[in-house]
């Protein structure tokens, strides 16, 4: 399914977006995002109250589905990035389709391995030390310089220069899904790391020993292993399986359908289960994050996920929790917000970073 | 005292890098260091290994005295900078006293507030909220444009570009004193952080509760609370004086002289209690810098400090449980270093921060 937008006179620096999850490939073009971050980063508080999120000009959107070798993936991108502009030609927009340089910014929920697009690691696509950028370099050629960015990265610097981050200059990230992935901005730049790992908030250890729960990582004693969405699941419903006594049974039904969203629910009510797991889990969470508030100083702390979404009362308690772990330094400065771009921060925050690190318009 | 380099052919853009310490005052002229990091990280490891730390053109350091009002020593060291650079023309060096452009770099151990120079706390010039950055600029002129920076930042910037982080992009440096510090650069630029407190890694929560240690920034918990040298110093005195047995006493001659240091030989030693201290220790500290580790994905983590140079088994000890805490993808590209510039690098790293961000020769 193709859309297109209002805007078909769009001119200036084009650049294209592109989030490989595991279930979907998107894509969407771009004009000018150098320019929007700067009129974003110019605008008053009450311009950006009132501003929409960034339309692309174009978007496309089709399931991975069962080919998704990185050879074939990479076919499949450069096919339809050749689509998309061809459309954009066809509709009128003033590119120069066969000359100008257009950079291609990825998004991809891996763990990569430096800076040339290697992926070590994705798990929702089975990958393992894949040459992607290489693939992806190889199809696109010089044309379409290519940047592979790892997913909540560039989550981050989307909601850090057209989102919940517009106007701060050190933002922290973090997101709590099934696992728990956090992104840096300091001064301004996004910080990947040596070998392009910054981040892995999730990881850190909050307990120790042979007892320590297990996480997905393989290590034991992550803070995802008590907060990420598939490991706190699993312990809700082996407990409850187990015979725990909880109001969370009857919201869910059966222990085997109870989520994170149910273990909210319960502890708003004051069940004493459910509130005794936000016990434990509240100051993990809490000093895990107080802990790279002193390492990072943001002004911006973006908490977000399909996890925190659906706990407000987890939510609350967190954020009330952190200043007990920080001095005055860091609160003066420090604000706690919820994303505001939802789907499109990561896409576009691919798009940007390409936009400003290959494009024509550098930033 | 006075000292002047072999070197009085120099030419190159000039900058003063200034250490201003609870003890003394330090003044470094220094020239063209924009050109010398190019260079330093262009030499090969053989270069590398063989290069001295950049010498200084001319230097002065004083004792700060009873008059250590912000007043008084902004004076002071327009006082002395006039002074050094008069001396510089002459001995001849090829500098326009009159009209050349030439930044003051000053590291400081207090914490800051913002990027401005205002001083929130310096502890061992028992300041508090003091703008001295304006009166430093009031004093300096437009001549010499003025940069403040946090000691710990200061000497993490220093080791970076010219000691043992060379060669490095992403660099997490700890130094382990009094207290704990920290400093980080990412992508090759020092973190300052929203408010300039960024890198407080000594501040990190590692035990809760009211029975948490107490540490000197009035929180209860903190890394440096259990690993600081004044910290630990007074916890081992505290508990030999209440009869805890240890041969440490014998090394001490007596409990109110007990320092690290002793409790590294005991631990070194086999003693049951110095051994126990260290078991306690290591994984507290180790585990926080793994979680640093996993936020900034260094490819050089430089470890130092006073504390740490006279403690080599509790420091061999950290660094080999650091990798229990981390993935591979971590300890991929991880180097443990130990600090090369010794006092030098804090007067360096200032001087060459005010050099690339206010001089003539911007990097």
């Amino acid at each position: 399914m193709t859309q297109a937008s209002k805007t078909t006179d769009a001119s200036g620096p084009w650049v294209v977006g592109v989030d490989l999850g595991g279930t979907n490939i998107r894509l969407a073009l771009y004009r000018d995002l150098v320019g929007e971050r700067r009129r974003a980063a110019q605008a008053t508080d009450a311009e950006r109250a009132a501003a929409e999120v960034i339309d692309p000009v174009l978007t496309h959107r089709e399931p991975v589905g069962s080919a998704r070798s990185p050879e074939a993936l990479a076919e499949r991108i450069k096919h339809q990035i050749d689509r998309m502009l061809a459309r954009a030609v066809e509709q009128g927009m003033a590119i120069d389709a066969e000359r100008a340089v257009i950079p291609v910014g990825i998004g991809i929920a891996a763990m990569l391995r430096g800076h040339d697009g290697e992926v070590a690691n994705a798990p929702n696509l089975e990958w393992r030390d894949q040459p992607f950028g290489h693939l992806l370099r190889a199809q696109l050629g010089a044309r379409h310089p290519v940047g592979l960015y790892n997913d909540v990265n560039a989550i981050t610097y989307g909601e850090y220069a057209f989102g919940a981050g517009i106007g701060a200059t050190d933002v922290l990230g973090v997101f709590f899904g099934t696992g728990i992935g956090g992104g840096v901005v300091a001064a301004r730049q996004l910080v990947e790391g040596g070998s392009n790992c910054a981040g892995e908030i999730g990881h850190i250890k909050v307990a120790f020993g042979p007892d320590a729960p297990l996480c997905g990582c393989g290590g034991r004693g992550c803070i995802e292993a008590f907060a990420g969405g598939r490991n706190l699941q699993a312990r809700l419903r082996a407990e409850l399986s187990a015979g725990t006594k909880s109001t969370i049974l009857a919201l869910a039904g059966d222990a085997e359908y109870v989520t994170p969203g149910h273990l909210d629910d319960a502890a708003g009510d004051g069940d004493a289960y459910a509130v005794a797991v936000h016990d434990q889990l509240v100051p993990l969470v809490a000093s895990t994050l107080a802990g790279a508030i002193f390492l990072l100083n943001p002004d911006r702390l973006i908490l977000g996920g399909g996890l925190l979404m659906r706990a407000p009362v987890l939510r609350q308690r967190i954020i009330a929790a952190i200043p007990s772990y920080l001095t005055q330094a860091q609160l003066d400065i420090l604000e706690v917000v919820d994303t505001k771009l939802g789907e499109e921060a990561g896409i576009l925050g691919s798009a940007l970073l390409a936009s400003e690190r290959l494009g024509d318009a550098r930033a």
